[in-house]
């Protein structure tokens, strides 16, 4: 796979100097970050964006390790052909118009893959994105430069979608929360040659990633992915598409796949351990969290034991409710634990789980309140995780993550936080909570969600 | 109900000069808006931010329609007694420490109900964070004033919840949204005199309320609840907190409330046709869709025909297995529609439903693009609503709501879109969609559920 992630030589096929057209998107994009040769191919020009174009592939002096092939469907066999006779290793094939669309998008397809067979060429696609390696950073993709330019954060979390556009459109969102990072994104489109077996097993591989997701719409060979996620240190997180029969059907127009059977396959994903997601942001949540590698104990009354700490008693309660859907259980705080917190809520306060901290932050103010709370809740064996209910706001309410957290000790167990307040003031407290390693979230079933699912690999 | 909502006078029991202090908070928040007497009561303050400050509030020289008291509960009693002689027609008992502590907390609850009854007092609480009426606008509550400040803007959603704290961080954390308006916010705590049901009836003949949120962890009468609900033409959206036993457990220690069974207030929930959400923000975003007043046709086929448009096919199919989730079926598109759809479509790519539209995006521009589809789409008597993907970015991809929206005439039926891009720019799509009373969602399984919900009261 390395003359996908590092190739000696890229031709990009189908480069255009038209403003806004994905072959202009593609050759800007190469020219950020990636440092060999770049050969736009296009018999329209002498030249593109400063670069010397080429009339075909084999007419290119030098190596080239890898083609970007972005024109219409019925053009790519006669590339094909011509990146055989250069010797090229790889091609991704970004166009679509393939096995997508029907019975003669899929003879097109066919009809690549049998030159790429007999020249020893690996397609990558076709009707894809591409691939982004954030590290370097390599955008061999179509998107648009500018929005892309804002959205290279690196990191550990790689992406791997069956899916075109999603790849570009979403992680340029996701990196709007400004705290994620992510390692290598990779649009497989309707994967005809390289198989999200073969890219699982390249990441998992691959020391800048930590935490694998996945969006599927169909397993190639079922047993190697099982055989790949089972003995996987890494962890998975997958959202399948087309679990649904109307969805298996839209999936089927989409990458051509065969969606199966979906409870056959969401029982081999669990023994798989493979966290499954249902969401987009649902599986990047998952993921950001996961990365933070907190220190989960296993408990031995089977379900993982969650304190909750509130200002508010309300969200306690749906936050229980939560918990109770998602596999959670409320934890019997220690009397040791009950008598700490009960240092600074007023006598008339019984102390409970949820703890309903509100009476002690009015009486000794939230810093101090929230400081001595989560220093007693996180020394607690009897604690396997913590979810918070803070809000940021102005005066006393602004709060430093590194003052609320002070108390915590040893083995960071897992500390979620639901934060509320002002959109400016609440920004400046998550992104330091953030940055120290303390996972937040706008939304209370969000929150118990991705805290369930990080006690789901010790089953 | 009046002397609550616009009373002639009122009495601040605990008013404070402290900083931070609830008792100087609730101070400065009735100088927002309130244009009637304000009397702070404290026998340690001569004047308090300017005001005469009296002893207790039965030596204020003018009438006193309403006391917001905020002093330690065993006290409470002893100014209710005041209260009564000096004629008070209603207390809003904002501090904590009653029924949901304990017997003893229950004890000073009956206690000072017992003084109400017998001086024709009513109570609004305790326990709880008062009241707040945007349009005047009036913030009878302990919430921060810096904070509220940037909370309020006026609207058609009213919300009553029995909780405290919630009805003020979590309102400001909404209002973060900057395009959704609240009427009214009633956080009625214990709720020992003044029920939900009373507050309900008055939200629903308040003719700025249009739409009733509804956080309840216990009904005082559910058959009148049932009674004004199921008669409502207002559409009502409820959280009930305590579905579960152990979140039902929590909420005793919350409010002293009896969740009751779930399944049967489920029941009763769904005869009522009362709108049930699973979160908070679930909740307003469902509510902030049914104030559009979308034109909603019952469809002939039982479920709700959506169709999707999208850049995208993988969201497209995610959308799918949502739809299906939520009780939505895939629109059968005419055959007139498809048509339209085709004539920018490349002839390769056949038009289904979800419409993966990028092709056509590809070779007319997203403009265009989106602009003939939902012309189409929205035309079509098949089609009962549409989600919408749209990805807000950089050049072309900078897109208007009303470029895009022209070519939609007539009754409006539900468009809800998925909103995708880099931060900055999809704050300026989103803004003036919302503007125009296209809702806009940042997960596609919200998208679904609130499109859903539209529906589900033509059962």
């Amino acid at each position: 796979m390395d003359f996908f992630f590092e190739p000696n030589g890229i031709a990009v096929v189908g480069a255009s100097p038209e403003p806004y057209s994905g072959g202009r998107n593609l050759l800007t994009n190469l020219t950020l970050g990636y440092k060999g040769p770049i050969y736009p191919v296009n018999p329209k020009y002498d030249e593109i964006l400063g670069l010397k174009c080429y009339p075909r592939v084999s007419e290119i002096n030098g190596s080239v390790d890898l083609s970007i092939i972005f024109v219409p469907a019925k053009m790519v066999p006669h590339v094909m052909e011509d990146c055989a006779m250069k010797g090229v290793r790889g091609v991704i094939i970004e166009s679509g118009g393939f096995a997508e669309v029907g019975q003669e998008g899929k003879a097109l397809q066919d009809q690549c893959l049998a030159i790429a067979r007999k020249g020893g060429i690996r397609i990558w696609g076709p009707n894809c994105m591409g691939l982004i390696d954030t590290a370097k950073p390599y955008v061999f993709s179509f998107v648009i430069p500018k929005d892309m330019k804002e959205a290279i954060r690196p990191g550990h979390i790689s992406l791997m979608v069956q899916s075109g556009l999603l790849s570009g459109g979403f992680i340029i969102t996701l990196m709007g929360n400004k705290t994620l990072g992510l390692a290598k994104v990779c649009s497989i489109g309707n994967k005809c040659d390289v198989s999200e077996n073969e890219i699982l097993e390249y990441l998992l591989n691959d020391p800048s990633t930590k935490v694998v997701c996945l969006y599927l719409e169909s397993f190639i060979n079922g047993r190697r992915f099982f055989e790949l996620a089972a003995s996987s240190d890494k962890p998975i997180v997958a959202l399948k598409g087309g679990k649904t029969p109307s969805g298996a059907k839209a999936s089927f127009s989409h990458t051509a796949s065969l969606a199966g059977n979906y409870e056959l396959i969401r029982g081999i994903l669990r023994q798989a351990r493979v966290i499954e997601a249902e969401d987009f942001f649902e599986m990047m949540d998952i993921a950001r969290t996961l990365e933070k590698n907190f220190h989960l104990q296993r408990s031995t009354h089977g379900k993982p034991r969650i304190a909750i700490l509130s200002y508010s008693g309300a969200s306690g309660i749906v936050t229980t409710d939560h918990m109770e859907k998602y596999g959670l259980t409320l934890a019997h705080l220690s009397p040791q634990t009950r008598k700490r917190l009960e240092e600074l809520s007023p006598d008339w306060m019984p102390v409970n789980n949820p703890v309903d901290y509100w009476p002690a932050i009015e009486k000794n103010g939230p810093a101090s309140a929230y400081k001595h709370a989560l220093s007693a809740l996180h020394g607690d064996p009897e604690v396997d995780g913590i979810i918070v209910h803070l809000y940021a706001g102005h005066g006393i309410w602004f709060l430093k993550a590194e003052e609320i957290l002070a108390g915590v000790k040893g083995l960071r167990k897992p500390i979620l936080f639901w934060l509320m307040g002002p959109e400016s003031i609440r920004e400046a407290t998550r992104l330091p909570l953030e940055e120290e390693g303390w996972p937040t979230f706008h939304e209370i079933h969000r929150t118990v969600r991705v805290m369930a699912s990080l006690f789901e690999r010790l089953r």
